[in-house]
């Protein structure tokens, strides 16, 4: 499935991995100011906010996974199969495909803030982008540097929580995977203390011991509180290196290794990509599965007032840098 | 603290974290075949197999933290603290320091059977090389295409174990950590069956429940645990590049990010280096903390018949491609 | 807090453990046919089912904790703090004082389903039974022989959940509860086999591994998930004292043991008492935490014509034959 | 597999539950001073200390399970499979058949610090009862009020352990076992604070969480951990009444259910009997699977000077108090 998570330095970071056993050819996107999106009910939208993200382009349209505007306003789409709950179309609401929610919210919001109320008005639509494509069931991430939020459509309506983690993966529903990390509050970056009994003279006998407790495994719940963890307790410089080098870390502790979810027929969840966006500064940062390096797509070095999409196909292997050689 | 792991595929891998709050300047350095190694009580070892792998040098002297042989044989050194045992020396034994042990084995044994043997005669003395640098408290994985084992010399004397998992982490000894495993035997790749109750309708939310228990934490029961799945399940090509790549992969799941385990005074624990070693072609690849990419060092492509130690320090800042830069 | 179970042999059983660090004079307590309620906005019931159960009888009002009524429907209400919520009196609504909703629903129902159709009515009002009584905030286990059904008053209204595991304990709500099984599912009764890797020669050292990872602690998530383990995969005679026996045994795995959970002040919560009702014979056993021995009290013992509540305090004291006395 | 305890109040208590999934017909069994031991190795003892405990009685033997002296010693065999090594007899060593163990021990022994010294010179033998009666594979839990130690005979020879936690399950060796404590450390008996993150309002939902992480399965390591726990929090007043009401209690929390532990072929592991014995008065109480009152033989009513066992079967029945009969 997939972790997305935000990470606050000097800038403003938000990435997220894409777990899955196939990759669509997915391309980093760049969406100029004045590339036309035609909404399927909400008309055209001529001119917007530029974005950047990661997007499986189709017929000249970027589905976003993730995307960031020039505002610094980020959104993320992660798999929420089985409780995502879409509709058909009704009067006085945004009905917005579900497909479409990334531009519609990226194209016009400069921050949360603006994105919250929009939100009050949409209605998300069941329709698929076109016959071949199923329909996705997805949550989503919003955030800026202020504040992160989770959208979710629930058979019971829009739901709309504020995210103090700053971090969602899949199932289940938000409210019950923040509920969950009560159940860990005790654990600790520090070292523990014996409170099992004065009796026994216990000991650490590891460092790091301190967050006993914490899951390890892939399952959506494990990969919440653990990404959780690692990016509530992490610490780093702030230089533009340091962050993104910290923020892949936080990421990595959640990757999926092949071979440790086999998904049937032989297949086997993967963390596809990683990605890594400055929010402040437009550059999304990306390794692969198979290539460990960090790569970048730089947001200005485009024309961003241009009308047609920049595309970057990932690279893919592994860029070994030979120190002898 | 640290984790070793091996790993086959058309080739032999084998490679290590390790974790601490500092790093001595360690120089991935190449042993040639006639660099002298002058042992405390063991005479003059003039000739002998080359060596690569990662040190700390000292007074010209490579103190080995991991490497390989050109037989294809490895050792990686591992914190062992509190229950590493070393002694005097006494007659008729090989009577090694403990910082001598890697040179000691990787100059003459071309696996790990001749290890075996050589090991029936070793006596491990408290020897610290000079007065500046504290005695380790370590133990090791020694792994060759066939085979691995774990030495440790104890309170109770030396002891070698067979090693089925590959793995190698800190304390408590290696018996009790493979024990621990069977605590964990139901974990599983693939997706849980209801066991509960037949009564219940209890599914699987989420793809990767079936490794639900897998430990999380950063305590070297936990990551030896975690790294023992990650490896025993790990699938991929056997290609040069999928071999690393998923060596790395392997090992990330139990890297230490900065923040999740402090060590007093504000410091953390991270993972310095990861190291993979391509066993059958010499080559050793590292990445360090601040930098993902990759990074090869090629022991061939060095003069082995010299008596100089090649030595090449880590590259450390991230290596990012911009892509359209 | 507590736990309610049912269980299910020839007759069908209802029981509860009460967990507090003090006791209320709890008594046995049988309110006959014609024991007139007066209920504070719904009028007089003059007859009604006769009710056998524990309570706390203040001004001559039983004040029901868990009881059951001549027809074999059981009810137990349980702590639920910060998620249950009462409302003031509405309009074309039952209007029922939450205290009262034992004798409301058991005076007049012989059945879950009966209790269905007016659960569909009700509203629970936030009314004390006086000014020195704070309002209790419960949610309930509704059951007989045919299903269980959960009661909660939230904030977002009435819920009524099915409950096929027959186990209520405390926080969270219900559904979040059910979901966490999902996590649980492949514990058994059964030896483990392992599926960590066929690379290994894992075993099962002790009988009973195969529910590793079921939790042992008294909060009330992992109470029910440890009371519906041992409920769910139970067996046992159908006799009357099989039966008995066994459902002590299973609420016995959730007892809360003096000293192991502090509440403040050096006081602790313990199992006060733990109940189990023949809901066909009307007969109503219990333990205390000072006492091993099973007393019961027979309903049909008692005149269930008459008007006037019957009451037994509970017996206290270790009540212990001396074999060789 | 079996569980074993002390407790300390005024006076000092020892038992253990047996748990199996038959039953030889178990008998409380007061040795007195003049029944004659045989041992097969080592001469006749004429004159010893009067014992009580839970014996199989064959041939007019007692095969104790547990037992405590006059002098208030107390020993409990627990299985110990796969580790237990016993060895044929030697030269200069106190030979002593595993069966013995127990009469060659409370027999001669007022204190550990005695039986200390007499294990100095021991030898297990593995000499079965008789043929019909295979060799049962033990380690010993042997305590009084002022220290408790683990007997174990394995492979490398005989260990005596201090055990400062006063219980013993079964399997892995005991040193392991206390090991495994130390990973537990930070569970406590008071509300967990937040140490997850101060960015988090996290809170305690329920009472009991600062326990969270208490294995609740039935294997010998996790009923080794959560019989420490309980036991080593556990709080009670110190009259009889109360002492034994928590010792209950406490072994209460590992009690094996009809269900929840299947051993092959539809047979299941329940506790048999759970046993406490005031060791300073000399009385042994005890419950069985299928009667939960307390039920007690009082050594001193028999005649201790006597040379006949004097022998009680157990009470199995549930004995019921009927309170309005």
């Amino acid at each position: 499935m997939c972790t997305a998570a935000t990470y606050q330095t000097k800038d403003f970071y938000f990435g997220r991995t894409l777990d899955y056993e196939f990759s669509y050819c997915d391309e980093v996107t760049i969406t100029p100011r004045n590339y036309p999106f035609h909404f399927r009910m909400m008309g055209e939208m001529k001119h917007h906010y530029a974005i950047i993200g990661m997007a499986y382009v189709m017929e000249q349209y970027p589905l976003y996974y993730d995307a960031v505007n020039e505002k610094g306003l980020g959104i993320a789409g992660l798999n929420f199969v089985g409780n995502a709950y879409y509709r058909k179309a009704v009067p006085h609401r945004d009905n917005v495909a579900q497909f479409e929610l990334i531009p519609w919210i990226l194209g016009q919001c400069s921050s949360v803030q603006e994105a919250r109320m929009l939100l009050e008005r949409i209605n998300l639509l069941d329709t698929p982008f076109n016959e071949r494509l199923p329909l996705a069931q997805l949550h989503w991430l919003i955030a800026d540097r202020y504040e992160a939020i989770t959208l979710e459509a629930v058979k019971e309506g829009i739901r709309v929580y504020n995210n103090p983690a700053g971090v969602l993966t899949n199932n289940p529903p938000f409210n019950m995977q923040m509920f969950q990390l009560n159940n860990f509050m005790q654990l600790s970056a520090n070292d523990p203390e014996n409170h099992f009994s004065s009796k026994l003279s216990l000991k650490a006998y590891s460092r790091g011991m301190g967050a006993l407790g914490l899951p390890g495994d892939w399952s959506s719940q494990s990969r919440f509180i653990r990404a959780a963890f690692s990016k509530l307790n992490s610490i780093s410089g702030d230089s533009e290196a340091e962050s993104i080098s910290q923020f892949f870390h936080i990421l990595g502790s959640v990757g999926q290794i092949r071979g440790c979810c086999e998904v049937g027929d032989g297949k086997f969840e993967i963390t596809i990509y990683t990605s890594c966006c400055n929010t402040d500064r437009g550059i999304y940062y990306y390794t692969t599965y198979g290539n460990h390096q960090i790569t970048a797509v730089d947001m200005y070095r485009e024309n961003l007032d241009g009308n047609l999409l920049a595309r970057y196909p990932l690279i893919q292997g592994e860029q070994i840098l030979i120190q002898n050689g």
